[in-house]
């Protein structure tokens, strides 16, 4: 299996989250990358360091504001005396009020949802780099049928103008759409982490051209809380194309292939040119943050799944949080992917 | 001078705030009641501890969900294991998403604004307490042409549904329409909290029974951030009936009781039946988080404006944080107020 990172990854590390009340260790660590491409390379994948696909593909699905914050904040902090090596805000845009300012501060909790994403010194080229690794595979896919981009930070809670969830550039939806532009869509989205791919869903809602499907624990009583329900279907000219499968806390093997089943059913009549898989492995029953009970030969079978439902399929890394099973999930995942293959 | 109170307001004492990324100390301290009281006690002012006027006059402006939540979430704090003293969240509904979720960490989240409002063990028994001395001190005011409400947790931030800026329930609003149903109406608000009074604003947005007028520091790289610009005017049947008067950081005397006198000016032609007075004494030059330099003169001044513009006023006590100004503007407000009505 072809897999794209980018080295530029590590320097976005991040210590204390600010969580229910008190500030914790925080769980999206610069190691989740090292030990990630560690795994991958010694069970013997290919690895490109990512070459750089220039900002225009961002701008695809970014705000040029979005993008300005976070590549402009960490020389702004200056607007904020006291601040240590990391900028984060307390205060949010919300629904009843949400013009944009002009300062910081104020221009931070604009283009962020939560306390999970602060900027230090080498946020912008760690999300940068994230975002060109996915672009990579992106490029190789319709040649080679199948990529694996190791993105680190994730992306899939960040929208077009917010960051959120340890994510600032989805990702996902920057691969998707230089997958739509290299094939001439469209493509679909699975997206198997545990939580809600809140930002891939909200990227494309209003678009019939890439479908997003999303396989994750109930956010009644889980992140990303504020969307994620079965109700939402999309709208105008999406309307239809995006489908929530929430499932109970706990919820193991089973009952998580059958929804991963029925997403690849609906994905199939939908007769995408590709397929990209938001590939998760928070679903883990040994996640640290997890609430799903999956085992790796879970993992495997999903892995069976997503190589038999399409010839073009785009792994893109999202969740999963240190603990032992963490990289043998993912070497499980790409040599099941590559068994079926074969 | 008629004051109102609640000794109930103490028990709401939060300790830390989360701000630009770091732990500070709670500038909303239990304090700031005892020592404002202190001042108007020894100044002579005749102290009413509040009658209890029930939930229905808060439900004249809040959601019930809005109510529940923070009567019951102390009580519901086992469904987040690993809680201290305070409950408090740092994810958000944001325009993005605002489904509203059903577990209590995800409600949090939905009815507030921000991580200045932790929940306590006495958080529900001190703003309810602070609500009803706003009831009573609007109860008062037809028959004695003016009262001064000691809130305390303010209210000026808190929405119909969501709390923030270290408000919970909008006193202001609650009197306002107790005013309005005990007057016939209109009634008029003039805020001169050197915030914006983003939440009474939003609660009579679409209303043109109620006049909103706000003077503040320009939320453009100052709290509330995201509402309080000139462009605000309302909408609907209050299309008009919101009028912002954004001022520049480091405002004294001469500019800001100017911005009071137009303010005040549009509340005469609207000729309501009486007067609220969103009073904080943040705008001091003294104030630890204010941005204006006001004087004690000023302070001084803009009540003699204020007791010159209308026989019916109720003054509520809004944010002002400790400093050794704090309690002599207060008494200041209050004498020259009274010297004007003489
Ligand atoms: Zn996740
Ligand atoms: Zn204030």
């Amino acid at each position: 299996m072809l897999v794209t990172h980018s080295p530029a990854s590590v320097l976005h590390d991040p210590t204390g989250y600010f969580r229910r009340g008190r500030t914790v260790e925080h769980p999206e660590q610069a190691s989740r990358y090292r030990i990630l491409r560690t795994a991958v390379e010694e069970a013997g994948h290919a690895l490109l360091d990512t070459a750089d696909h220039g900002i225009e593909p961002l701008r695809a699905v970014h705000t040029d504001s979005h993008l300005d914050l976070f590549r402009t904040a960490w020389d702004r902090k200056a607007e904020l005396p006291g601040i240590g090596e990391e900028i984060l805000t307390g205060h949010f845009s919300r629904p009843q009020m949400h013009a944009r300012p002009e300062g910081l501060l104020g221009l931070l909790g604009y283009h962020m949802a939560d306390t999970s994403t602060p900027v230090r010194a080498g946020t912008w080229e760690a999300i940068y780099g994230s975002a060109q690794a996915a672009i990579s595979a992106a490029d190789a896919v319709p040649e080679r049928g199948a990529a694996y981009a190791l993105c680190r930070p994730p992306g899939h809670h960040a929208y077009a103008d917010s960051a959120g969830g340890f994510c600032f550039l989805n990702n996902t939806a920057i691969a998707a759409e230089r997958l739509l532009a290299r094939t001439g869509g469209p493509v679909a989205i699975l997206d198997i982490d545990v939580h809600h791919g809140n930002g891939t869903q909200g990227i494309f809602y209003g678009r019939g051209d890439v479908l997003t499907v999303s396989v994750h624990a109930d956010p009644a009583n889980y992140f990303p809380f504020y969307a994620g329900y079965a109700g939402e279907t999309g709208e105008g000219a999406g309307a239809g194309a995006n489908l929530n499968i929430p499932l109970p806390q706990g919820t193991g093997d089973g009952a998580w292939l059958e929804a991963i089943g029925e997403g690849l059913r609906r994905i199939a009549a939908f007769r995408p040119a590709a397929l990209v898989v938001a590939l998760g492995f928070d679903a883990s029953e040994h996640d640290p943050i997890g609430a799903f009970k999956v085992t790796t030969a879970g993992f495997e079978a999903a892995a069976r799944a997503v190589a038999a439902a399409h010839g073009t399929v785009l792994l893109v890394q999202e969740g999963g949080y240190l603990c032992e099973a963490l990289p043998g999930n993912l070497v499980a995942f790409l040599r099941a992917f590559e068994e079926a293959r074969r």
